[in-house]
């Protein structure tokens, strides 16, 4: 939530960015993430990618790493300029650590 | 997180269930559970609903309520079958306070 937090997570190497495509892809990057020593791995998602960002963290618990927990998760919102329109979309931070 | 929170939000009324429905009515909803006096309100979502769920809180902290926080954001998974196959749905429920 606090400023420092966003800060040390944005310059970290262990966030992965969640987007459009299969879930899978992104619970092996958060797997390799763990797998190179990371304690903690964000998860990062806007818009309709969110549940793909929680289902990234289910899979990743339930079948995979069963000792990673959820530490924290934040919401928040973006404003999205496309085409002269702005949007507020809302964003997801979830923060998994063993 | 535990099973006795989850039991008391379920027989409580304060629940607000999240769907396929335009996100202002989720909004509308939630406004007049904390108008009508609940210190508390729990948006409930699973599937692509999660995504709204969020966008609800959102809408709700940032243009109608600005003394609401998020208090706590769980998620989880259920089995869902669906003719005889059984998928995982993940889950999220967000507890929205004064």
């Amino acid at each position: 939530m606090s400023t420092e937090e966003r800060k040390t997570s944005k310059s970290a190497e262990n966030v992965v960015l969640i987007g459009q495509k299969p879930v899978m892809n992104y619970v092996t990057a958060s797997l390799v993430q763990f797998n190179q020593g990371s304690a903690e791995v964000i998860l990062k998602a806007r818009g309709k990618a969110i549940t793909r960002a929680v289902d990234t963290a289910e899979i990743l618990r339930n079948r995979f790493l069963r000792d990673v927990k959820v530490k924290r998760i934040d919401i928040g919102s973006e404003a999205l300029t496309i085409d002269n329109q702005t949007k507020n979309v809302s964003t997801v931070e979830i923060v998994l650590g063993k």
